[in-house]
C-alpha cells in the first residue's frame, strides 16, 4: 500500500480534500499511471494525516493536509478544486496561470453572471475567469476541453440529464420547453457536512424530494439545453424535481420528454447510438434493458435506456450514473486527461462494484 | 401479548396471510377493539404457526395457519383477501354470500373485463362479482363502501396516486391527458416471493426503476381519472414510472401536471383543503412543506404538497404513503370499519414511526 | 389525527422532546387511553410546533415546544426527562415534589457517586435525588417501581443485556466474572445530534466497532451484575463491546457467558422460562429459534434465546429489543404505568412492524 | 470500455460465474495487466451473455456464460472455482493437469476427511486433491501458496479471524482454548441464490445472528488454530458466532481473548506489527484506531486493531475486510499471482470505495 512515484509524472493537487469529492478523486488518482498527488488542501483540517480524516486512504503515503494559504503552487501542475461554491473563485483567481484547474464547483458553471448572482446569492467575483471557463462535459466538449487552462465541471445532476438530453435537443427530436425531469440521488451528493437531514436515522429507510422546482442544477440544464436547442437561456425552463434516495452513491434521470412531430422512441435510441458510438463511458442500453445505479457504482460509465411512452407523442430517456465517479471526480480526471493529452480513460478503467 | 378476545367482535379471516399485506393486516388487527382474527389461510405454510411464519407475531394467541380448502368460513363475518390475482376471484366466488370480502388483490379493480384480461393475462371468471365490487379507494368512494359486500382495495400506487389527483381532475383543474405520475415504493411492495431483484444485495445501495410505462397500476389510474374527468377510460392515457428504492416500506409519487387556463398553484392547494378537511388520514401539508415517506411509516396517512413549477403553466403534486398501511392493509382496514359501521379510524390510530 | 383529551387524564410532560427518545415518547404517549401530553420542552426549538421538528407527528394537537424556563410545572403529573446527562440533575432537582420523574438519562443510573463521575465527567449534583432513585429495568425491579416517585431508566445495552444476564447470575448458573457482551445497536442510539459517524454515507454499508471495551453502559451493568451476584461492584468486570450497525432501531446483545459447574444451556433457558413466565414484554424463544432485532421493531417486546457452545462448559445468551422503545421511552412507559397504578402495559400494545 | 488481450497473458475461467464471487473475479481480473478471461461457465446460464446475468459487467468484451460441460479446457491456463461445495471436487478431479486451481469452495479447505464428511453431508470424493490442496491464506501460507496447483482459499470469516489469531496462537501470547469470536457479515456472504432471509425486506432494518455456534467456519478455525498452537484439531473448540447485517460487503470479526501470563494488548499489537510489516495488503492500526467494514470496501485490505479488555487478563482483536474480496475473489487472485511468479500485488491495487 505504498503510493508509487516518478518524477515524470504530472503533479496534482486537490483543494478541499476533506470533502466526498476530495476523497473521490484521491481513490481514482492513486492508481492514475501518469499522475501524483502532491497537495492536498483541507483548511479545518489542516494538519491531518490522510488517515485521520479518512481512514480508507491510509498507508498509501498520500501527502498530509495543509491549509490552502499554506500550499505551495509550485508542487503542482494541475490542481482539482472540490471547494464551496464562492471560496471557489477566490482561490483560483489566485493561482499561477501555469497551473490548470479542473473546477468541482458550482462556480463557473453559469455563463450568464446574471444568474450566477440570481442563485447562488452574489456576484461572481472572477468575471475574466469566467469566460474562460469550458464547461467540462466531456462527451459534448471534448474539443474545448482538450485546450482548455480552466474546466468547469457539470453538477452531478447535469452530468446525467444532458447526456441523456442534449444529442436530442441538438437533433430536434424532443420539444426543448416540455422537458420533465425527475431526478433521484444518493446521500453523498450532500456532501460530508452535518446536516440533520443526511443523517443515517433522517434519509434511511425513506424517500424525500427537496428542492422541489428550485434547484440549483435546473438553470445548469437549461443553459445548456437552451444553447443546443438554438434558444436564448431564458426561453427554457425545464420541470426538475430532485429526490434524495436511502444509498450513499449513484443517480439517476426520468427524463419524461415530448418527442417531435412523427418521432418515435426508436428515433432517439438511434440518435443515441450514433452519437455515442464509441464513446468510452456512455453505454447505450438494448431495447428494453432498464439502467439502474447498481450498473455504474465506483466507474466513470453513464449507462442510457430509451421507452417509449404510454401517452401518444412522449416518450421516456433514463440515465444512471455514479455521483461522485462520473458526476463529479471521475468527470474531473476524464477531463484533467484531456487537458494533459493522455488517454482519456487513463485512471478511470476499474469496472463497476456490484454487489 | 396474549390477544383478548370477547365474544361480541367480528370475526375475520386473511386469506395469504404468509404474505407482507398478511402479515400487515395481522398487526393492525391485533390492535383493533372490535375485531377478532379467527382465521388464516396460507396453502404453502398451512400447519404452521404464525410464529413460524412471522416471528415477529408469535406471541400473540393468534391461530395457525390453515390451506383455503380446510377453511371453516362460518367462523368469520368478513375476510381480508391477499392472494395472489386470479386465485381471488376464484376462492371469492366460493365464499357463503353472508362473508363480506375486502380484496387487497388486483382482481377486482378493473371495471372493464377487457382491460383486465389484457393486463392480468386471462379472462375474469366472476364477471357477476366484478360488477357488484366497490373500488375501496376510502376519500372518494366512502359512501359506496359502506354499503358494498365486495370492496376492491386499490394498488397501493393508484392509491397515492388518485388522492394527489382525482380532486384536481373533478375540480377542472389539471389537464387529464397529460399527467406524468413518477411513481417511488419500497421493496416491500413486490412482495415476500423469492426474486433475484428483491435480494438485499440487488436493491440495496441503488434505485431501479421496472416496468417502464408498462405497469398495471397504469390502466387502474387511468380508469379512474376518466371517471373523474368524465371520459371514456380509452381517451386517458397516463405517463406512469414506477422506481424500486431501497428501504422496506414507503412510496412516494410526484405528480407532474399541466394546469387548466389560468389556474395556479395555489388553486390546487385550496382544492385539496376543502376537499380533504376532516379526513382523519389525509393530510395536506402547509406551502412548503414537502412530503417525505417518512412521515407516514406504519400509519394510515396520506400525506400531499403541492408545489410550483418552473414550467409556466405546470404544477406539481407529491403525495407519500405506507405501501402497506394506506396503500394496502391499512386502508382494508380502513373500509372494513365503514362496511361494519364502525368508526372509521378503529385499529388505525397508531402514530407513524419515525426514526 | 386529532388527539384525544379528557380532564380525568394524567398529565405528561416531555423534557427533551426534540430528541429521538422523546419523539419515542411522543408516538407512544399519543395512543396512551389515561395520558395527555401538556408538555413538550426543547430548549433550541423553543416556539416551534412539533410539526416543524417531527413532521411525521404533524396533526396531532401537541403543544408546541418550549423552554425549560418557560415550562409550567403545574401542568404535569408526570415528566419523561430525555435531557443530556448533568443537566438532567440540575432540572429534575428544581422540580415539584408532586411530580413524578421518569428519567430517560444516564444521570440516576449508577449508585456510586464516583463511578458517576469518573464516567460522566464530573460530580454528580443531586446526590440526595440519587439516593432516592430507583433503577427502572420493571421485570427485575417491578415493586420498588410501583412506590417510587423517580425512577431511572436503564441504558439502552443494560436493559437488553440485564434481561438476558441477572436472573441466570441471580440463580448462580452463570460466572459473573467471565462475561463477554458483545453488542450491536442500530444508529438512533447515537440521537438526533449532528455527528459525522452516523452521517448516512458514514454508517451506512459497514460496521463500526465503537468505544471498544470502555462504554459508558459497561459500569451499569458491572453495577448490576454485581447486585445480583452477591458481589461489590468494583469485583465485577465485564467485557462489553458495542457496535454500530447500518440500520435505525434495533439492538442485540450476543453474551457469552460460562456455565457454573454441571449446568448447560437447557438450565439456562428453564430459568429464564420460570422467570418471565407472565412477563408481558419478555418472550423466550423455543430451543432453536434465533432473536433478531426484525422480531421486536416499534414494540416494546425482548427476545431471548439460549445456545450451547462449542467450547464445553460456556453458552450463549442473545436478546434483542428496540433501543427507542423496551430500550428507553417504551420502558419508561411500563414505569410510569406502574408509578400511577394503571395496567403495565397500557399504550404498549401495538405489536411490531416487520418488514 | 473494450478488454484488451494479448496473446502472452495468463488464460484464466471462472467455474461458477454467475455467483457473487464469480462476479467479483471478473470485476477484478478485467483490470489485471497480465490475465485474460478466456472462459466462464454457469450451468444454469449457459448461452447468456454477461450483460445478461451482471449488467454492470456489460460493455467489457467478456465471453458468454457455457456449460461446464462444454467448456474448452485448453482454453485456460487457471481456473477459479466458484462452484457449490461437493460440485467443486468432481469438476476439479476432471480438469487436465496443467491447468492450475484456485478454489474458492470449501472442498478443499478441511484437511480431514472426517471433519468434511461431518460438517458438509458427506464424503469426499477427490482425497488425493485434497492431500495436494494448500490452504490459501496468503500471509500465512505464502510458500507453500508459489508451488502449488491446487489452492483451497480460505472461508471468509476464517480469513479475517486468522489473520487475526494465527500470528498469536503461534507466538503464544493468547490462550488457543478459550477464544470467543463475534463476527458480522454483509449480505453478499450468502450469495446470489434465492432464499427469504436476504431478501432485502427481511435482512434490512435488522439484526441476525445466525449458525449460532454451528457454523462450517468453526472447524476450519479449529483446524488452523491447532496447527499453529501445535495441538491435535481435535483438541481446539472456538465459540463462534456469526451475526448477518443490513450491508452488501463487508465482515467484521471481534476476538475477544484470553491472554498468556504476563501478556498485554501491546504485546500483541508487537507480534502483529512485526509479522505484518511489508504485507501489502494488511494493515495494523495504530492505538485507538477502530477497524471499520467501512475502511475496505471493495479493496483487498485487511485492517487490525487491538484493545485492552475491561477484564483483567483479556484482550481483543478485531479485523475488518471485504468478504467479496480478500474473503473470496481477491485473495483468490493474490493466490494466483504467486502461483504464476507475478506481482502478488497485481489486479488488485485499487483503493477502497468509501463512502
Amino acid at each position: 500500500m505504498t503510493a508509487t512515484a516518478t518524477s515524470k509524472k504530472i503533479k496534482a493537487g486537490i483543494l478541499g480534500a476533506s470533502g466526498y469529492t476530495g476523497a473521490e478523486a484521491m481513490r481514482l488518482l492513486l492508481r492514475h499511471p501518469s499522475v501524483e498527488l502532491t497537495l492536498l488542501t483541507a483548511d479545518r483540517k489542516a494538519g491531518q494525516s490522510v488517515e485521520e480524516v479518512y481512514p480508507h486512504l491510509g498507508g498509501y503515503g498520500l501527502p498530509d493536509m495543509v491549509s490552502v494559504e499554506d500550499a505551495d503552487w509550485n508542487s503542482v501542475d494541475v490542481v482539482f478544486c472540490g471547494l464551496p461554491h464562492g471560496t471557489t473563485q477566490e482561490i483560483i483567481a489566485t493561482l499561477p496561470k501555469t497551473v490548470k484547474v479542473v473546477d468541482m464547483s458550482a462556480d463557473f458553471r453559469l455563463r450568464d453572471p446574471k444568474t450566477y448572482a440570481e442563485w447562488y446569492g452574489g456576484e461572481h467575483t472572477a468575471l475574466d475567469l469566467q469566460k474562460e471557463a469550458v464547461y467540462g462535459l466531456t462527451e459534448l466538449y471534448r474539443d474545448q476541453v482538450r485546450d482548455a487552462r480552466l474546466v468547469a465541471c457539470p453538477g452531478c445532476y447535469p452530468t446525467a440529464t444532458l447526456i441523456a438530453l442534449l444529442p436530442l435537443v441538438e437533433a430536434g427530436l424532443v420539444d426543448p420547453l416540455d422537458l420533465v425531469i425527475d431526478a433521484k440521488s444518493g446521500v453523498s451528493g450532500a456532501g460530508r457536512g452535518l446536516k440533520q437531514n443526511t443523517l443515517f436515522c433522517e434519509a434511511g429507510e425513506g424517500l424525500s424530494p427537496y428542492a422541489v422546482a428550485s434547484h440549483r442544477h435546473a438553470p445548469e440544464i437549461e443553459q445548456e439545453v437552451a444553447k443546443f436547442a438554438g434558444l436564448a437561456a431564458a426561453d427554457v425552463r425545464v420541470n426538475f424535481v430532485p429526490h434524495l434516495v436511502p444509498m450513499s452513491r449513484g443517480e439517476l434521470v426520468t427524463c419524461h420528454v415530448r418527442l417531435s412531430e412523427r418521432k418515435t422512441a426508436a428515433d432517439l435510441r438511434s440518435e443515441f447510438e450514433n452519437r455515442y458510438q464509441g464513446e468510452p463511458f456512455v453505454r447505450v442500453l438494448s431495447a428494453g434493458a432498464i439502467p439502474q445505479t447498481q450498473m455504474v457504482r465506483g466507474s466513470n460509465n453513464c449507462v442510457i435506456g430509451v421507452f417509449e411512452d404510454r401517452i401518444p407523442g412522449r416518450a421516456l430517456v433514463i440515465a444512471a450514473i455514479d455521483n461522485l465517479v462520473k458526476g463529479s471526480s471521475g468527470q474531473a480526471i476524464q477531463n484533467m486527461n484531456l487537458m494533459f493529452g493522455l488517454e482519456e480513460t487513463a485512471g478511470l478503467e476499474q469496472a463497476p462494484l456490484f454487489p
